[in-house]
């Protein structure tokens, strides 16, 4: 399948990306940005490929950020040709085919700063998840440009590990996931078995008694040898888990994974290695895994997930916390494991269509992951939070490019790669669903033959989506996503409305049509768009008397600057009607007017037995993506609602 | 002036503290009790005094639990013979007295264990901190029973500080105060000027440039001299202030305390402090210090104080953030904040008599501090937050006696105090003001001549108060607080209705008879207890839309026993009437009934369109003093009201 975009809220934000962060980036990897923290990921390279000296520069797994640049690259090179691009990427390649030692070992921080302490440390220092991220990189680079000695470096780096690790081989697994979805991606595309049997091995040995989480840093404080985190302490970082705890649950390894009933950890690493599980489970047809990788992600997505899609209640382990647990303030939804989740609900959809893991792939996109980039795609949030208020406002913009610097080049590769999110097949290939809306060309071929369809349409500011079947085989059929969020629907073939259980059937979220769709046809489908208060569950105690603002997948915020300031004072009427006001600013956004009544300020005292007084006030609210592109000052997502018996409506 | 409490209410409680509290308490300082974490206390003592051998064992500051422990039997003697404690005390001041060295020095963390750090680090080692405790208890048990061996020991060790520091000696500054306020009390005692000049010295520096709290650590660690938190680091303590850093706000020493605008840093040296502040700024009639001691006051109780008169919002630095931050979880309220703050008040009123001292007194009083304990007085909380749900819950019951036990015994100090807290004179000694409305008899002597007064009270439960003359001096006036809680009052002298403007002026929440009372007249004063509803100041974000239940000087809380869990799904209706039922539950207390409305739980789903549905439920009410006396679960004191926009009245 091939899915080329063209659709105007993307066109530009992938244009960001390609014309400025990936550029932009390549100046940081080679610290020639002044102004950003140097990098040091280039000349790491340079010194392990005795082309330069110096000493190492940066965290245990700095050279990811060079394999992320190089995998956006790839999706980038995808969509369109760059001459200066790829020879960025060659020069890349070539830098680290030449750092590979012969073995194929590659990884800058030990081969130049501490060679002794190689593989002594899987639970900590990364090194696992870094040889993942070339991985990776490399089957992306290779699918987009049949560059084959990114593919040589790759397999080399493989192979290693599949020479090494394994069942009777030497025990061992990576505290952060990220090798087992990336040798299941080059398992895709070689077919070569030891990468499915190692990946397998990765994800299934996981949360096993002994538990390795608990064993390996014994033995290694046994025999005093130190970890990457004891450099990192004396720079006052927080290690992340106390030494000598038994709880591994901030390394998704408290249990096995098809014991695991609800997600926990790191949410990045959950997610990461909730993927490959989802992966494995497809690729073995085995309904064990695929149960235990359902009931996670249904947990994951019903009880521990921001309406934004945001996921990882707090900053103190960047992860799960437990269910219902979703605080506003001081909550993480790291950007990088917003993309996760998107990474692992592809992997379910594949598994098994059903709308819940597109819907989450929508709601997550349009808010939690968007929003994590400014909009001139310079400044990126690591956390996203639903609310700023007190004295940390003024903090509340986005930082630029930082040491540790996970999440832009992240964003990047997803963004570029989003034409793989738009449709997908069922599971014996003759229904092509489409996923998300977004404008874009579709060609491919099935055993029913070959197929080209164009999707038009203006998300997520209009509900109207037109797709024309330029060529259509007579036994392939088409799926649409119903979205959660619209009210009711149209659908229409050639201008005839089609008619459910006649000419259409829906089916875990999706409308199926019932017979064949002719060359030529044109299906304009209708969504609603209507502005709507959403609810959290009753369990969840942040949310308790309050409603969020959404139209479609966007949930929107209020910011100090439109609303003025102590938003906490608003509350909202039930039944509140909010006006739609389409404006240019913030790169053009649909507006959501309303009234709400605000609790005055008191001039003096702290408690008091009077009920404060309230005056009506105008609001205007903008979608959470858009936030802190002003001004710094208070944000809001879930706000009070007035009138909570229902009396008034 | 001596006060003899004679109060249904109190007297149980001041007999839980004497007969079960400090012989407990005498047990654990001598590793007697089973079950109880070693203290080490005596044994550190005997060691010093060379009556034993062994280690230091405990804290740093652990002599302050026998100092606190001497001062509350002090207070008890005062009250009450009791020979048994009495000896124990002998005992204990004969040990002070043997491990004093010749030059006065007492303190057996350094003399046993680390004599080469003496005054090395006056910033962290609390050894300024731990003489003030010395010398309080010294006071106090010379006051109460006329020991002279204790005031010698005490008077030894202030003439070394006074020969060691001040101005043109050695400079030093206590990074935990307490030292300042007990000279202070010892000045009041002796008289002796060079202790007044010594608190002087230590007051009015602090906070000066170059600030000492910067440049001591600097010094040290220049020197390689270790701090005792290099010992306690290495248990897994964490450090309070990162070394380098320049921010020593928690020191209370960002500014001079007449140039502090905001009360900073741990709420406890915070009060102590300020404590001391308003004592020197009376002893001087200083009107710069009193403005600063009033400012810092109105600060904490109308900007950082909970409606429980709980200080300090969180644990971070276990004391004040901002203004109008008040949190309901994760806050801290110490126990030794609470009644620091008391001391603070009750020194701000003898400065100037003002009811805003007094009712905070009070509220702190029967909220924060009589609820740190359970009712029969054997277990402690340290914190109390004002709210407690989710997965901790479990954890949410008073643990019992701690290694670092400073809440204990502070709160025995305190309770046994209780009777200094009754009444005071006005600045010129004619006046008497009945400040708490405690059962007691009140008897003294002024320039008018002697007094003798009864005050029959059965607070908090019923409003009516009594108070009969004995006898009392024909120009000394009375005074009568007028609590804020009570919405109206009815006064009676010998059964006829006293009029305001006529028999009596309100002056500063004060009711002050114009005229002479006769002795043997009968005082009617009835308060209005019934049910309020109490609402915070629209700038506290935690609060908005929220209301507390209050009845008297009582803070409620709804308890899960009681309503169920998940107690954030309640909301009251505005104008909730409240029925009053008397109980013998919890030691007697008047629960207060009502009902609310309670948002349904949906059985699945995280986010919807839907609001959720609604029902009625009974709900009732308790102390918050009284929580965690029966089981463990969720607890709340703010509820959400519904009818917000008050419509539905």
């Amino acid at each position: 399948m091939k899915v080329r975009i063209k659709d105007e809220f993307w066109d530009k934000r992938i244009e960001v990306v390609q014309k400025q962060m990936l550029p932009f980036q390549w100046r940081v990897l080679n610290d020639q940005e002044e102004g950003v923290e140097k990098s040091g990921v280039i000349h790491n390279f340079k010194i392990a490929a005795k082309e330069a000296e110096g000493t190492f520069h940066g965290m245990v797994f700095q050279d990811t950020d060079l394999y992320k640049w190089l995998e956006a690259v790839a999706y980038s090179l995808e969509i369109k040709e760059d001459k200066q691009l790829e020879s960025w990427a060659q020069e890349a390649i070539r830098l680290i085919a030449k750092a590979q030692r012969e073995d194929g070992y590659v990884n800058t921080y030990f081969q130049i700063f501490q060679p002794d302490l190689e593989w002594t440390d899987l639970t900590d220092n990364h090194e696992l998840y870094t040889f993942g991220h070339l991985i990776e990189a490399g089957v992306a680079y290779h699918e987009a440009t049949g560059d084959e000695m990114i593919l040589t470096v790759v397999r080399k780096a493989a192979d290693l590990l599949v020479s090494k690790f394994g069942y009777g081989k030497t025990q061992g697994l990576p505290g952060h996931p990220e090798i087992e979805l990336a040798l299941l991606r080059l398992y895709h595309l070689t077919e070569e078995e030891n990468y499915l049997e190692l990946a397998k091995y990765f994800i299934l040995e996981r949360g096993k008694k002994p538990n390795y989480f608990i064993e390996e840093p014994k033995k290694r404080i046994e025999k005093k040898i130190p970890s990457w985190l004891d450099v990192m302490w004396n720079e006052g970082f927080v290690r992340p888990v106390h030494e000598g705890t038994e709880d591994v649950s901030y390394y998704v390894a408290s249990k096995q994974l098809v014991d695991q009933m609800v997600a926990e950890g790191h949410a990045v690493r959950a997610c990461y290695l909730y993927t490959a599980l989802a992966d494995l489970a497809s690729l073995r047809n085995d309904s064990e895994l695929k149960d235990a990788a359902e009931r996670l992600f249904d947990n994951t997505t019903t009880k521990q997930m921001y309406i934004t899609g945001g996921i990882g209640q707090t900053w103190k382990n960047e992860g799960f916390t437990h269910d219902y647990h979703l605080p506003n303030e001081d909550n993480y939804c790291e950007t990088c494991a917003g993309i996760a989740l998107i990474f692992w609900a592809e992997k379910m959809l594949l598994m098994e269509t059903n709308s819940k893991y597109t819907d989450v792939i929508e709601r997550t996109l349009y808010n939690n992951t968007l929003g994590s980039m400014n909009l001139e795609g310079e400044s990126f949030y690591y956390r996203n939070e639903l609310e700023r208020a007190g004295k940390d406002v003024k903090n509340a913009g986005r930082p630029g490019w930082f040491g540790c610097a996970c999440c832009p080049p992240n964003l990047a590769r997803l963004i570029l790669s989003l034409n793989h999110y738009i449709a997908h097949y069922g599971k014996n290939g003759n229904i092509l669903y489409l996923d998300q809306f977004i404008g874009a060309t579709i060609q491919g071929e099935t055993n029913e033959g070959t197929y080209q369809l164009v999707q038009e349409a203006n998300m997520p500011w209009n509900g109207n989506i037109k797709v024309t079947l330029q060529q259509f085989p007579e036994k392939m059929r088409l799926g649409l996503r119903l979205p959660e969020w619209s009210a009711s629907f149209q659908l229409k073939v050639n201008e005839e409305t089609m008619i459910e259980g006649v000419d259409f059937t829906i089916n875990r979220g999706y409308i199926i049509f019932n017979h064949s769709l002719s060359e030529g046809a044109v299906i304009d489908y209708v969504l609603d768009l209507q502005p709507r208060l959403a609810y959290a569950n009753t369990l969840v105690k942040a949310d308790a008397g309050k409603v969020a603002i959404t139209r479609g997948p966007i949930v929107y915020c209020l910011e100090e600057e439109d609303n003025g300031n102590h938003l906490w004072q608003l509350a909202f009427r039930e039944g509140t009607i909010f006006t739609e006001q389409k404006t240019s600013e913030l790169q053009g956004i649909v507006r959501l007017n309303s009234e709400a009544l605000r609790d005055e300020s008191l001039t003096h005292g702290l408690y008091s037995y009077q009920a404060p007084k309230k005056k009506q006030q105008s609001i205007s609210a903008i979608p959470f993506y858009a936030r802190y592109n002003r001004s710094v000052g208070e944000m809001q997502v879930w706000h009070r609602v007035a009138d909570g018996d229902g009396n008034n409506k």
